[in-house]
């Protein structure tokens, strides 16, 4: 079959982990028509609201016998408990199923996974810059991926039509633009564009200024830059941690850009800081009209 | 007159300077009901464009004439511009106008403003937390009040119904709370909860990572973290010199808050950066919530 030009919403799709991210593209995919979702989590409870709010058509908690149909599988897993689940269940997937994932870090984690597969089955590296406030199945939403950026991570033994496929499906549910990288640039980049912003956004409400009365002062800006702060703890621990290297280089450029700044204001120099903001201004709207040029 | 009780929406309302926030204000103080808005601004074409849009009844370019019947200023003008305003026409106003203002950093203003003024004139000054990206009259928008925080900096000479006045308008056109606090207390918080998050979106962008790639890899967190960095570069830069001293305070309180961060991820620390994403996320929720107590 020729999965490039095939219609996915043919496909029975199998979802491994229904937090926000899984119960997202359940709620995405069933909107773009698919009609066949299994929905696999270890927590009975959660399944089970996903089939009571009709998300998926059939789930379980384990990898035992449910999967054994599904042509494609999304692992929405951390990266350490998707290799576990691979490990375990991997001889009831189909033997030509494709595979994918929406990892935020990936490390060694392809290198071991494609280790790891035995028979015809395709892992497709993915990851979808998507995400929101909180996180479990009740915080999902489909619209979380509308106009936002797919990476995709292809390994030479991919097939071609399998990596096409995985970007049809994430323009299908709304994404905006696709990107093809390696690993190593993938975690490089990510470290700025999404681990540094978590950072900084948890460090300004973790700053000594906070106090029972900033509620009352705080603008759209503060509201805004610290989004993120209401972070889901475990999670991104283990995603700074497995990408150290990289983002302790990205805080130091960072602190570096800072540095500028406040020279700046210490020698109070107007026009200087007048060329650094209007830098910024130019910077943010060329990234916003996708014309960033710097 | 007894301003607390009446009914502003009769009253002849003033506004000076007919940029982002002057014609937001013009903007929700006609969906507010009033109907005699006079609009002042040096530049002839935007006078013209805020007439030919029905914002305001008349308007011109200076104070000559056109606010003798004014029973409230708004000045929406940088500090030193509202100050050179009112030296020069303050004998053109009614002799018991009252008058508040928008100015970001209060410092010296208020103290000039009171010494400067006659008759039975009244200055109440002000501080909507309110704004969005870019400049100008065409971005203005009614809606940026909408639940926005609104600071009120009264001075002993105030009539207590006018300050009661100021108060009704700002919930009037949308405003979630007004609290009332002194000129120093003002800087102080608005360097952390407005200045800093302006500077960090643009050290953000700023920083020597942003490449012709970037855009690909930006996620909600980076657009979110940067909105601001579209910045008013001059307008900015004035401010931040203007309260220079919190500024680089809050600067510092923030770098502390950043090394913490990045020792913990240099020693490899998870349990001890599990808890500081949790405070920074128990902390963001409960900001939003309104119920912070930490």
């Amino acid at each position: 079959m020729d999965n490039s030009e095939s219609d996915f919403t043919d496909f029975t799709i199998g979802i491994i982990g229904l937090g926000l991210m899984g119960g997202s593209y359940a709620k995405a995919l069933k909107n773009a028509g698919v009609q066949h979702i299994i929905g696999i989590d270890k927590n009975l409870q959660t399944v089970e609201q996903a089939l009571a709010e009709n998300l998926i058509e059939t789930g379980d908690i384990c990898g035992d016998d449910a999967l054994k149909n599904a042509d494609l599988l999304i692992f929405c897993l951390p990266a350490s408990d998707m290799i576990a689940f691979i490990h375990q269940y991997q001889t009831n997937f189909k033997s030509d199923a494709i595979l994918t994932d929406i990892a935020g870090i990936k490390g060694d984690t392809i290198h071991i996974i494609q280790q790891l597969l035995c028979h015809e089955m395709d892992f497709i590296p993915g990851h979808p810059m998507a995400g929101r406030e909180g996180s479990g199945l009740s915080q999902s939403d489909a619209s979380i991926f509308r106009g936002a950026n797919y990476i995709l991570i292809p390994q030479k033994k991919n097939k071609i039509e399998n990596i096409r496929l995985i970007g049809r499906i994430a323009k299908e549910i709304g994404c905006g633009h696709v990107i093809q990288v390696t690993a190593e640039e993938h975690d490089r980049m990510i470290a700025y564009t999404s681990s540094l912003p978590h950072v900084v956004a948890t460090a300004l409400v973790n700053s000594n200024s906070m106090d029972v009365r900033t509620k009352y002062f705080v603008a759209g800006s503060f509201r805004d830059g610290t989004r993120v702060a209401d972070i889901n703890a475990r999670l991104w621990t283990q995603l700074f941690m497995e990408n150290k290297k990289n983002l302790l280089e990205e805080i130091n450029r960072f602190k570096n850009s800072l540095e500028d700044f406040t020279e700046l204001l210490v020698n109070s120099d107007k026009d200087k800081m007048m060329e650094y903001l209007e830098k910024a201004a130019v910077r943010r709207r060329e990234l916003t009209r996708g014309k960033h040029t710097c």
